[in-house]
């Protein structure tokens, strides 16, 4: 007998894939409105791909095997590999800026856990070539639009912004010695998870002065007109300036709309990776993971060995995004049925019935019939049954009845 | 540096992406005025799921390996398994007939040959519980009538049609031992593949009397007036009619037009696999491999561990479909460029671009607009180059200017 699918893999019968097509079509409707194109690489990479990026601990989390041609091959566990790899061997060639998007199927090996899968599918866009904040504007205008459209609103969701060169200046001017800062920035992307007590002793392990574990401990709550007053000079002071402009620049571009926007210092991602503006979005009830997440990863595409090139993308996952949609209800679509329902009497030859639905069919509407003759009561419990929203009978020559 | 995607498998850029695209939305457009709904399995199944229906021979040709929890898994080589077990396990709670199609993207690890891939994407489209010819020919129309929709003519395809069943009579009214048929069968499939002596030798060895050989190496060109005249008793006799009443189905669902169709006794599919009526469409030029192919395959599911219930489908893969419009110039898509340029002047804040390409996006239109400030003439040079419909600069406040 059929045991079903692998552990951490979806079955999509047709109403679970009404509901990812819900998704993915708003997910392209979206980018699209923000020009962004729509490109796509293999699921299958070499390994190498991954561990170049991210050394050899990622493998443990990796689909990864050895093919018939004795190549180390992974499932793709994330795009950006992908993209550099696809941007560089073009680099020349590609009108500047890049603006791509995608939705693979990502794969992860990860220790199973309730509700946890082992894939995803997951937009993927970037804006490649393009220094300025505009570019992380129209990034984060995207993300939050996408949501917007999914039918949720800023009491629901909030992008929560920073910006590391920001956070260490903040830090700098609290008496956080340098050697401290990567320690420190490891508690403050636990904070949300731990006890205040937890944290305030791992950073006085730090050395860091009492008076500033106060602030530290609420990070979270630094608003901007804070940031512009503890940092008033040198390069950090250039850059509050330029995340001002930046916050100005997405509220014009969600139209004047600043309320799914705020300063968050707390937010860290990938140390290693991001160079500038970061963000997340959540749901505001805390109850689930991350909506989407990106930010700026200028040095990325360099160190992957491809063309130096300023850069920076975001990935929203099918999965979080579907269990919000479902707990607010948003989340309704029903697979299709059929446009019309057409139905024959005991007398009319099954040709006949054929003959008319290729007709609607050469009209673009979609059309089911009974492929054995049947009585016409049932024909019409069948068309119920379908979802067909018209049901029509062939004896009307003229076409429709409701 | 970047050595290029695996051997085999596809890079996507913005172009080919719009051309997969192209031939998907026939696909899906043409699927749904067929009243077909769309569902998806997962890309990664057991190993079983594959070499229980073909035998250990198939793990050859499959992207196999060992999964961390010690799981002989492997990347889908063909949807049929996916489905059967998916309809398996919820065989009762389904409408019948099950109309579902899907377009996976499959995996074969196939020596290496010029333009052969090892992953392409495949329309399959499957419809269950129903044993009645209307059936086929609905699953035969919907092939078709994807070929009609991307552009190509009856002049450039054919659907070849057989019935193993009337092959059978056929070949035993020409004096084929019954203990010969499977070989014939075999040689008949490689027919066009093969030298007209090197295949009238084989049937001399396997008995068959030597006025049918002549017959047989010709069998092509038998047509249903001749299968009228040879077969008019018994069993066969009946599904001699049911064929008609087939071919006349499918010619009704087409508008009427026969053109598509041509009986060809010699198109053989999987033995082990089909049970009555099958299909093959090609390019009549023979330059091409087959565009699409599938039949009936009654036993299957049971076969498989399933219910028991009788199933027909076809499959169709983007590449040869792909070649073949290229080659008559029906693929032509380009990746969408934005509906608008948005271009301030000199004097305008890049604020004031963006509250305007928000307004328009809400409006659902694409916007794309120069990240930093440009010249006029220099964002007139970007919009061309990138494709957008209409370039509107932000000083014509009533807004459209071509």
């Amino acid at each position: 007998m059929f045991k079903g699918a692998l552990p951490g893999f979806r079955d999509f019968y047709p109403q679970e894939l009404a509901e990812r097509a819900f998704i993915m079509r708003t997910w392209r409707d979206v980018a699209r409105r923000y020009a962004f194109v729509e490109y796509d690489g293999p699921p299958l990479e070499p390994l190498e791909l991954y561990t170049r990026k991210s050394g050899e601990e990622i493998v443990g989390q990796l689909y990864n095997f050895v093919d018939k041609g004795d190549r180390e091959v992974a499932l793709r566990p994330e795009m950006t590999p992908t993209v550099a790899r696809m941007v560089a061997v073009r680099a020349n060639a590609l009108r500047k800026p890049v603006r791509w998007f995608s939705m693979p199927q990502l794969f992860r090996y990860e220790r199973q856990q309730k509700g946890r899968l082992r894939e995803h599918y997951q937009l993927n866009v970037d804006l490649l070539g393009e220094a300025d904040v505009a570019a992380d504007a129209e990034l984060l205008a995207c993300a939050v639009d996408i949501v917007r459209a999914s039918g949720l609103t800023s009491n629901d969701v909030v992008a929560r912004v920073s910006d590391r060169r920001i956070l260490q200046a903040i830090l700098e001017s609290l008496g956080v010695p340098p050697s401290a800062l990567a320690g420190v920035y490891g508690i403050i992307d636990k904070l949300e998870r731990t006890p205040v007590a937890v944290s305030a002793e791992k950073l006085t392990a730090l050395d860091v002065p009492a008076e500033a574990i106060e602030r530290i401990v609420t990070i979270a709550n630094v608003d901007f007109a804070e940031v512009q007053s503890r940092v008033t000079s040198g390069a950090a002071a250039t850059q509050v300036e330029e995340f001002g402009r930046y916050m100005r620049y997405v509220a014009a571009l969600l139209g004047g709309d600043e309320s799914w926007l705020r300063l968050d210092l707390s937010i860290v991602r990938g140390l290693a990776y991001y160079t500038g503006i970061v963000f997340e979005v959540f749901d505001r009830s805390g109850e689930f993971r991350a909506i989407a997440g990106g930010g700026r990863y200028d040095t990325l595409l360099a160190s992957l060995g491809g063309a130096g090139m300023p850069a920076l993308g975001f990935g929203m996952g099918d999965v979080v995004l579907g269990e919000l949609l479902r707990a607010k209800g948003l989340l309704t679509p029903a697979p299709a049925g059929s446009d019309i329902w057409l139905a024959g009497t005991e007398h009319d030859p099954l040709e006949r019935v054929m003959r008319e639905a290729a007709r609607l069919r050469a009209d673009d509407r979609s059309v089911e019939y009974a492929l054995r003759p049947q009585s016409l009561s049932r024909q019409k419990k069948a068309a119920q049954a379908s979802g067909a929203r018209e049901f029509v009978t062939l004896s009307n020559d003229d076409g429709r009845n409701g």
